[in-house]
C-alpha cells in the first residue's frame, strides 16, 4: 500500500502547478533540433579560461570567503561593486539596498512571496515572461495583462484596468515588468512610457517589480534610464542578475530596494537557503573588478547582434511576407506573429518538430488567453549557421502551409 | 513621504520573523570572538587544492556542463552517484527519486511548502534544529517538540503528544527529525528507537523527514541505517547536503524521496530558482567520482575528532562539575546543561561574549519554552588552541558563578 500523497499536500500547492519553462527545456535537448526555444545565453560565449583561471586563483588565496558559508544578504564587497555600478548608471543605491539571490527568478519568488496575496490581482505585460507569472500564480495571485505597443504598456490601459479591478473591489498593488528588450517580445519601453508609468504607479500606489537581465546587451542606441532610477518614492523594486552579462551556472543575481524590503527578503531567504554560494558570489566579484564584466559584455553585445541580424536577415528571405516580426534593439527575443488563417502556434510548433526545428508557442505568455498566433523566437544560443538553417526550414513549412511551393521563399 | 510597506506586505508574512541564527552569525564575526556558536565546517579542512584543480579543469573542458543553466532535478550524473551511493548504504534509491537543491535547507523550505498547512501541527525533535522550525514556522506550521534522551525522542512521549494532538482535532501529518549527531545536541537516534518510531509513523500515518548533514562525520563506532532505509511504506523523505562532507559555499544537497513527492518538489524548484548552481554541481559530481569524497570523509573524521576530544578534555578540566554535557560519536556539537542555580544561559552568554568567547544559549531550540539551562558548543570551527583557551575561560567564568576562586578548575 503506497503513500496517499495528496493527503499530504498542503493547500497551497493547488497553486502549484509547474511552468511550461519545463517543455521548453525539453525541447531544447534532442541534440538534433535546432532550437530557437530556449532563452540560454550563447554556450560558445562563455569566457570559460578566465573563468578558470580565476576560480583556482581564488579558491586557493581566499578560500574561506569562496568555499566557507556566507552571510545572507551576500558578499558585501559585490554588493559594494554592484552599488557602485547602479549608482553610475544614475540610480541612488547603498550597500544596504541590496541583496544577492539565486539569480533573478529567486527574487521573483521572493516577491510573490512577500507581496501576493491568494487571489490578489498582480499587473503583468501582455504577454509576460512566464517565469514571472509563475511566481505570482504559485503564490494565489492572479496575473492580470496589461496590452502593450512597440513603446511598451499602454497607460490607457493600465488605467482602464486597475479602475475595473478597483470597481470589483480587487485593487492590484504590484506592477511586474521587463522594461528593457522584453521576455518575450524584445519590446523596449520608451523614456516617455516609462514617466507615464511611474505617474500611474503613484497616482493608484503601485510598486513596480523591474526585472532587468538584458538590459545590458543592448545593440543599438542606448535602453532609457531605469524605473529604478527615475523612482523618487522608493516604490521601485529591481532585479539584476549575471547569467546573461557572464553565466547563468553560478545562480547569482541581485535585488535593489528599499530597505525595509530588503529586510523582509533577507529573512525569506535565511530559512529559504541561508545564503547564496559564496562560490559564485566571489568569481561575480572577483570579475566585476576593474570593468571585467564591462568589457565582456562589449564584446558579447557583438556577437549576440550578429545572431540578431543573421535570424532577421533570414527571416526577411525565407519567412512569406505576411509574417509579422519584431527587429529587437538588444536581448535574445524575435517577436513573430502569423496571419490569422494560419494554424495555432501550437500546431505549428509540432510541425517544426517534426523537421528538427524548436521555438516557443505564443500561449504560455499571456495571462488571459491570447498568443495563439504568435511565438517567441530566441537567437541566443543556436549558432549563425543554424539560425540560418533553422529559419530556412521553417520558411519552407510555412510556404508549404500557405499552400503554395517553397521556392518562393527566395523571391523575396 | 515613504512607502507604507506594511500595506503592501502579503498576510503569510506574519509568520515570516528571521531566524536566531542570524543572531548566531553575527557573534562569530567579531575577529576576537573565539566562538563555539556557528555550525560551520572547519575552513582549515577544505580540500582547496583539490578544488581549485578540480573547477579549473572542468570549467575548461565541460564548460556547457557547469557554467550554463541546466535541468532543474539537477545533473543527471549527480543523481546517479548519490543514488549508487545510497543503495551501497542499504537504501532503495533511483535517479527519480532524488533532487539537487541549494542546501538541504532549500529541502526544508520546499517541504515547509508543499507539507504545512497553517496552524498545522509539526512534530519535532525537543529540542530541535532551528533552520528546521524556522522553515515550518515561517508557513504557519506548529513545531510540537517530542522529548529526547540519550537514544533520540521518546516513543511513549511521542504517542501521547500525537493522541493530545488528535482529541484537540490537528492530527499531525510530517514528524522531522536529525538522527545523527543531532543538532543541537549531538545525540544519535538508536536502531530500536528508529524501529519504533516508524512503527509509529505507519500506525498513525505520518511522514517523516530525515535530515541527515552529520551521519558521514561518525567518531566513533557506526550510525544505524538511515529510517530512508529502513522504511518500507515510501514515508520517509530523506535530506542530504554536501555542506559538512565537503564545502557549504557551493549550496548543494539533495532531497531523496517517493517519486511523487519529487515531482512536486520540481515543480517548486522550478519557479523558485530555475535550478541548483551547475557549477556546484559539476564540483560536487567530480569530487564524487573515484570515491574522492569517502577519502576526504575518513580524513575529515580524524581531524573533527581530535577537535571533539580536545573539548570534552578541556571542559572535564576546567567546567565546575556540576555542568552537564554529553560526548558525541559524531558531527559537530556537545550539548552542555547547566544547574537550576546557575543564570539562564542568554545572562551566561552576555558574560561569555564580555569575555569574548561565544556559543548558542538553548532556548532558540526549543519550540515551546525550555533550554533556559542549556546551551550548544560546537568544536567543528575553532582551532584545538582555542578550543583549550575558550573552555578555560568559560570555566573560569562558571567558577566565578558559583562564588569559588577560578583557580579551583584546577582541580579536577
Amino acid at each position: 500500500m503506497g503513500i496517499e500523497w495528496n493527503s499530504f499536500f498542503a493547500e497551497r500547492t493547488k497553486y502549484i502547478t509547474g511552468s511550461q519553462i519545463r517543455q521548453f527545456f525539453a525541447l531544447t535537448e534532442r541534440p538534433e533540433v535546432i532550437s530557437f526555444a530556449g532563452g540560454f545565453p550563447g554556450n560558445d560565449f562563455f569566457p570559460s579560461e578566465d573563468i578558470a583561471q580565476t576560480l583556482a586563483q581564488l579558491v586557493r588565496e581566499e578560500s574561506q570567503q569562496s568555499l566557507q558559508y556566507g552571510p545572507t544578504e551576500g558578499s558585501y564587497e559585490l554588493r559594494k561593486l554592484i552599488a557602485k555600478k547602479m549608482t553610475l548608471e544614475g540610480a541612488s543605491c547603498e550597500v544596504d539596498n541590496l541583496m544577492i539571490i539565486d539569480g533573478s527568478q529567486q527574487g521573483l519568488d521572493f516577491l510573490g512571496r512577500i507581496l501576493v496575496n491568494e487571489e490578489e490581482p498582480v499587473l503583468v505585460e501582455e504577454p509576460a515572461y512566464i517565469g514571472g507569472m509563475s511566481a505570482i500564480k504559485s503564490y494565489g495571485g492572479a496575473a492580470c495583462g496589461i496590452e502593450m505597443d512597440n513603446e511598451g504598456p499602454l497607460p490607457e490601459k493600465m488605467i482602464t484596468r486597475i479602475k475595473q479591478l478597483i470597481s470589483e473591489g480587487k485593487k492590484p498593488k504590484v506592477f511586474y515588468t521587463v522594461p528593457n528588450f522584453q521576455n518575450p517580445t524584445g519590446t523596449t519601453t520608451s523614456l516617455k512610457r516609462r514617466l507615464e508609468i511611474l505617474k500611474i504607479a503613484s497616482h493608484y500606489n503601485l510598486l513596480i517589480i523591474e526585472d532587468n537581465p538584458y538590459g545590458p546587451l543592448c545593440y543599438e542606441g542606448e535602453v532609457p534610464p531605469s524605473y529604478f532610477s527615475l523612482d523618487t518614492e522608493d516604490r521601485v523594486i529591481y532585479l539584476g542578475s549575471f547569467s546573461k552579462i557572464l553565466i547563468p551556472g553560478i545562480r547569482i543575481g541581485w535585488i535593489a530596494a528599499s530597505k525595509e524590503l530588503i529586510e523582509k527578503v533577507s529573512m525569506v531567504k535565511q530559512t529559504a537557503d541561508l545564503c547564496s554560494s559564496t562560490l559564485g558570489q566571489q568569481l561575480a566579484c572577483c570579475l566585476s573588478r576593474d570593468s571585467y564584466i564591462d568589457m565582456h559584455t562589449r564584446k558579447l553585445t557583438e556577437l549576440y547582434r550578429e545572431k540578431r541580424d543573421a535570424m532577421i536577415k533570414s527571416m526577411d528571405r525565407y519567412f512569406p511576407p505576411n509574417i509579422e516580426y519584431n527587429k529587437p534593439k538588444g536581448g535574445f527575443f524575435i517577436w513573430v506573429t502569423f496571419p490569422d488563417h494560419y494554424p495555432d502556434s501550437n500546431k505549428l510548433l509540432q510541425l517544426a518538430l517534426d523537421k528538427n526545428v524548436a521555438f516557443v508557442h505564443g500561449e504560455g505568455f499571456f495571462s488571459n488567453g491570447g498568443g495563439k498566433k504568435s511565438a517567441r523566437f530566441s537567437f541566443s544560443q543556436p549558432s549563425l549557421e543554424e539560425i540560418k538553417k533553422g529559419i530556412k526550414i521553417l520558411g519552407e513549412l510555412f510556404y508549404d502551409i500557405e499552400g503554395g511551393s517553397s521556392l518562393q521563399a527566395v523571391g523575396h
